[in-house]
């Protein structure tokens, strides 16, 4: 890895060779990847990305793995970012755009991250991952790694919808879900992992999973063309992806891609929000019940607490909160203006957006990105419950204008 | 268009002029455009195509929408063609490739049909679009025509799985879930769209609609390097898509970028194969029962008929019907090979396959490209029908060791 320095620990800065199975530091800190910017902006230029695979393997002088290494097989990355100009109005902002990440293999951001997990399982030589996941982790886990050959061991709290325990059968996962929370879950895998010595996924523990889920980052400043937006929304639960995605931005800032950094805007659920409280209070965060219909965020007890703290607080970014339903009104104005049909925890940045924009917080001098982390078909039950049932009818004229007329649907 | 002469009737012949709201002939039959391939061939070659946008729009000389019409916004085809090697060797076939069209904005191969509905809807100055479904056409249309702010009548079977419908509602389109056949659907859709003069999305009624599925031949191709599998296995419904496919080899062999043209594999359910029975004995097509898991072809009166059976026919096809269960086996086997997952109609393309290497029909010298046509996502049921429920257990070791002794899970 030409590029890759060291491992450092964001706690007590004690920097560690990057070797494949790289962990915490002993002094249990996360670890950071150190790269050598001075060399990759003496090789590396924008004019270099024109003719590269449109996948998160593009950025590869950005990237924590060795030249040898063949990517893992499926298509992670370079999700589409749609200019969102029918909301923005709606919501009076400057300029909107929407980063669908639902778009990619196993439909969340998540792959990102897992795709990385298998690269450098690979380059350790080992043939079984596993990871904690509330669910997306997990699933894309498991499809990379089905992919690429692997064997995965899969923990999920016994709450994880439907759409995403069919995913890991379907991939061929050994699944346990444990009758827990999403810490509980963590703390089994955690043992299983110690015991068994496993290739380890979870995003907290692992340093180079938030070096994949920065290319989101990345994508969105080319496909911007390198302007930077006022402000980069996306929904918070274990601190990861805001982590990786800051850590995105600051990379192609200090080579010199870009001349300056947007804002973030940290969304959780008012029912889960212990990052957000942390910031607002300005105190340590302290574990919080995981109360809301968004399962992805819900952790109580967030791993990477402190990567997603420093991100927030560095970019100057704000904090939102919102309710339940208001994560289910952003499924619906998501799904309606722009096509796009989120989970409930991938659309929470959506639903942040609308509040600040409510507020006066946000609005018509803003340029906002809002990133939606993960696929709607994943969690259908929640949507059906946002957006309601169909009119059911036996195939009958007669019957078809009485339904209308009972629904106040007025044919134009 | 400049390469588009006209639409043209596949039962008499008579030709039409190309306008955007086109729909079938005098005599019923279903129409065909057609185009100018000698004007295409000298204007358009495989190089034009190395800087345009990597969706199914990059074929414009062969697509019939006007140099004026802005593409819809969602991002549509491009999905990824994947070297199955592993599975290809399991198999015993000398090669195999998985096209997962489920990798498209709602999820289906459909979507390619549903954005072109929108541009001739645009084009013929519409703000209504309609169809009848048995989901994915009508999943995608809502969500094309909800990112360009067209509005939405959609009638589905009330079989329709769970993740359409939540695809639908969310998307907001107005939904009428007939309680009786696709049959039924279709009749009803028919009499309504005839009432209210909405741009008709049925894609048998539609000529247009063929020609954006036929972007998943061309895609095929131009990912292969324009090198001719022997076969395209694909699930066959209504007929529209395997005919469609067929229309895009066709458009390339015309225009000289093919120099031979592959057999097709046309899959149906064995619960609901009046296309395939029609090959197999010789004789006319006639209504069956639509008894099968997959929904997305359950089709007992297929639509388009004519093209299908043309197609399968003028590609000296071969054809196979499965079991549900081979769905289902087939739906696991994609999953833990490829990291794809498929819904039931997506994975009954790769079931065929699977069952003619099985019956020594395909074998070591044949080269193979299988369509999944849509995501598992969009009916969970069904996958976890097929492949089981995860281990539920407490957060406590022991218990884990207990539940992998039970389940045979020996850790390597």
């Amino acid at each position: 890895m030409k590029y890759v320095k060291y491992g450092q620990c964001i706690k007590c800065g004690k920097t560690h060779e990057a070797t494949a199975n790289l962990t915490t530091c002993d002094c249990d800190g996360i670890l950071d990847i150190i790269y050598d910017y001075e060399a990759i902006k003496a090789d590396f230029t924008k004019k270099d990305l024109h003719h590269r695979p449109r996948t998160m393997w593009r950025y590869k002088e950005l990237l924590p793995v060795e030249d040898t290494t063949t990517p893992p097989p499926l298509r992670v990355g370079w999700s589409p970012l749609y200019e969102a100009d029918r909301l923005g109005a709606q919501l009076g902002l400057g300029k909107l755009w929407v980063k669908d990440d639902g778009q990619n293999p196993t439909a969340s951001l998540k792959d990102r991250a897992s795709a990385m997990a298998v690269a450098k399982a690979t380059e350790a030589g080992a043939k079984v991952i596993a990871c904690s996941s509330t669910g997306n982790a997990a699933s894309s886990l498991a499809g990379n790694a089905a992919a690429a050959g692997l064997k995965t061991y899969i923990f999920v709290p016994s709450r994880a919808p439907k759409g995403k325990v069919a995913q890991l059968m379907t991939f061929g996962a050994t699944v346990i879900s444990v009758q827990g929370s999403y810490e509980d879950t963590f703390e089994l895998s955690k043992a299983a992992i110690d015991k068994w010595g496993w290739y380890n996924r979870n995003a907290a523990i692992n340093p180079y999973l938030s070096e994949g889920k920065k290319t989101v980052g990345l994508e969105i400043m080319e496909q911007l063309g390198w302007e930077v937006p006022d402000y980069i929304a996306i929904s918070v639960g274990d601190g990861c992806t805001i982590a990786g995605l800051w850590k995105g931005l600051k990379d192609l800032y200090a080579i010199g891609f870009i001349d300056k950094l947007p804002r973030l805007i940290s969304a959780q659920a008012e029912g889960c929000c212990p990052l957000n409280r942390a910031i607002e209070s300005g105190e340590d965060w302290y574990p919080m019940e995981e109360n809301t219909i968004a399962d992805s965020i819900a952790v109580g007890v967030p791993r990477n607490a402190e990567k997603a703290l420093m991100a927030i607080r560095e970019s100057n970014g704000i904090v939102v909160n919102v309710t339940d339903a208001e994560i289910m009104a952003a499924q619906k104005l998501l799904g309606q203006t722009c096509g796009v049909f989120g989970e409930p925890a991938g659309v929470t940045g959506a639903a942040g957006v609308k509040k600040l924009c409510d507020a006066g917080i946000l609005g018509e001098n803003d340029t906002v990105v809002s990133v939606v982390t993960g696929n709607g078909l994943k969690d259908v039950a929640n949507a059906i419950a946002a957006c309601g049932e169909p009119i059911s009818i036996p195939s009958d004229m007669e019957q078809l204008l009485s339904a209308f007329a009972e629904h106040n649907i007025v044919v134009d």
